[in-house]
């Protein structure tokens, strides 16, 4: 009770190291900061352990404009933490769920996995999870207990193979009914909801200073892309690489080559409005291929001499995989394929290999989950990874279908949604 | 001229260290090594300079016997090396030439690319070896002197690929004749042929003790599947490993995966016959697709509880490849082009890859040639390699038909021909 009522005094801070507390409690008035728990503190009291009752973007079926509809979120059962999402964004796989793939088993779902939001209750044994912590929700788990967490070669959690089926891209178990029908959970997450149900395994706890509309957007994009330049490729400083594909993905693995201290890092996109936003995260050199009558490894092997050192495909097409790879220095390039497609298979020469190519792909950037992620809202809070700068719409959940439309028609880096208020 | 008579002093091991020559000529009779140095000098100032009309086997056509014939070897021109070639093995790549690939601007050529000599004559220019030197051919070059050699991440070398026409695996310029036709050096290098003449670029000097007859086998299979397990998977000690395909390649793949510490090595082939062979290299579990209904990635999946964290594939199949890739540990598992082939593409699921695979392929086991020969000769020298257990026939040029049946029918490791007398 005395950790209960230290939360309590310090609002919504109660997490934050003591120092931040007090420097921030010196601006603010403490009547505020009580009267704010004390709402909260009141809500969870009321909800805790009973369904609640709550708005959600439900895509009741494939290729079809998802419906904001009253939803019921069970409460949390064991190991699982219910969470109140504050703010999420559109991300692609998405649209790839709602538009491309639509697995006929994968609807009704509450589509969403890039989000971020306030701990309202825990399930039994919950312990590393309390009311009001921050948190953003992971579609990759990270139990730190089996044999793939222990390893530090990968972020492949088992948990993770038994959480999610892969075949319909949603929980095996879901929380949500709506209209006496069983919704699914979209990656586990569904983040387009009021209220969501998660494993305790697929739960970051980030910094409580962390601005939940801002650091959504670790919960997926950000990191994959990053990560995959930093974590899967390890670029190295000095080095020049090739970027395809200039969406969230694809400059946050731009913002990743230049973290990593590359010299030449070139952006491709067949869309040149783009290439704006690429200069902004560090690219140096810009290529549309609608733009050369060559195919692009040709272009960029020559701009290079040679091809460049790093490859990274950020948009899930098997012509771009193969193009990224051809495009990798012979002889010792790395090509690493980041976007997600399962819709077609991809075709390569063994030659592309053998001439001393390496050909990898990166899942959430190579980060183990729920420390990739608390770490990166740490670098994001010290000034070290811009997330500012991929927010270019603020909508509200009630606009959902014009977020997706916005993303769909590639009118937008970001747009991030307020789904409660925090 | 003092150099030279020293050589003619120190007969056969003139190149020797000079403890190593004193050490030997103890053991042996002084006038033999005079009057064999004296036949040989005898026979290199006949012909130095001179067009040397030889006994070679020429492949006339396509998917035909190959014809011992004589031909006409031009001396060698500026940084070229005349090489009498003592003894030469039949590999897979001399098969797939002349029956699979059959390129047919790649005829009359004479095959051969792994064999062992000694040096007739050199060309202007060439400071690196003289007459009597031991050397092994490399059908790929280091010039040591292109960004490609300067860099430590790969082995290949801007001269081959201006030296080799890859279309017609054949060196773009030859100095054979026979008949009054230009005959073509196969990978620039024709062991199959009592003389051939190699770029100074291509050739090995190698300790002066080696044997011949049994070091030939360095020029490429040993190098190539012990360099792919050691060089380019990089198998860590305590691993396990899958090698897929059990020829001679396979056999030196298993060689490098116990050498590099592996714990589990599992060898794959549908000839059962070749398991005792596979664990004297140092297999220790075995397994034939054939005994079993489901696809052989499942079958070691299972018994490797997620996957080998290494596989090479020693074929040259794409299917092959493809279960390679898929047998390696999702997650963190590597997997390594060995075999050669550029009649079919291969085709994966990007999953395979996002999953956390790294696909990669080896040429000449990722050795710089120069230096990796000379430093795999040294290393069998001194017992650290197995290279004898790979000779199961010792044959003649004359033979060279039996021996290419012997290596299509699998009926054969190695069969090492002798081509001329050291």
């Amino acid at each position: 009770m005395s950790r209960y009522y230290l939360n309590l005094e310090c609002g919504a801070l109660f997490s934050a190291p003591r120092s931040r507390v007090l420097q921030l409690q010196s601006s603010l008035t403490p009547c505020l900061h009580i009267n704010l728990w004390t709402l909260f503190l009141a809500t969870n009291m009321a909800t805790a352990g009973k369904v609640i009752k709550c708005k959600a973007a439900v895509a009741w079926e494939p290729n079809k404009p998802v419906v904001i509809e009253e939803i019921e979120v069970a409460p949390p059962q064991a190991n699982e933490v219910r969470i109140k999402i504050v703010a999420t964004s559109v991300c692609h796989s998405d649209l790839y769920h709602l538009f491309e793939s639509m697995h006929k088993d994968g609807f009704p779902t509450v589509l969403g996995h890039e989000g971020a939001g306030i701990v309202e209750s825990v399930g039994p044994g919950v312990t590393e999870f309390q009311p009001g912590d921050k948190v953003i929700p992971l579609f990759l788990s990270q139990c730190k207990e089996c044999h793939l967490c222990k390893n530090p070669r990968t972020n492949q959690c088992e948990v993770a193979w038994t959480r999610i089926n892969q075949a319909i891209m949603a929980g095996v178990e879901s929380r949500f009914t709506c209209k006496g029908k069983r919704v699914l959970q979209f990656m586990g997450t569904s983040t387009f909801s009021e209220y969501t149900v998660i494993n305790q395994t697929a739960v970051a706890k980030i910094d409580p200073a962390a601005p939940l509309d801002k650091v959504c957007l670790l919960g997926c994009g950000i990191c994959t892309g990053y990560g995959a330049a930093v974590n899967t490729a390890k670029v190295e400083s000095g080095s020049t690489c090739a970027v395809f594909g200039l969406g969230a993905v694809g400059l946050a693995a731009v913002m990743g080559c230049k973290a990593a201290g590359a010299k030449r890092i070139i952006a491709v996109d067949v869309n040149p409005d783009k290439f704006e936003n690429a200069k902004v995260f560090g690219a140096t050199d810009f290529v549309n291929p609608k733009d050369h009558d060559k195919p692009i490894h040709e272009v960029l092997t020559k701009m290079t001499s040679g091809g460049v050192d790093y490859s990274l495909e950020c948009v899930g097409n098997v012509q771009v995989m193969r193009s990224a790879l051809e495009s990798s220095a012979q002889g010792w390039g790395v090509s690493v394929i980041v976007g997600w497609t399962d819709l077609h298979d991809i075709v390569i020469r063994p030659v592309h290999l053998i001439s001393g190519r390496t050909w990898k792909g990166s899942m959430f950037g190579g980060f183990k989950s729920k420390d990739g992620v608390s770490k990166m809202v740490k670098d994001y809070l010290d000034k070290k990874l811009k997330v500012d700068e991929f927010i270019s719409h603020n909508m509200t959940l009630d606009q959902a279908n014009d977020a997706i439309e916005l993303m769909k028609n590639c009118k937008c880096i970001r747009a991030v949604m307020s789904v409660s208020p925090p």
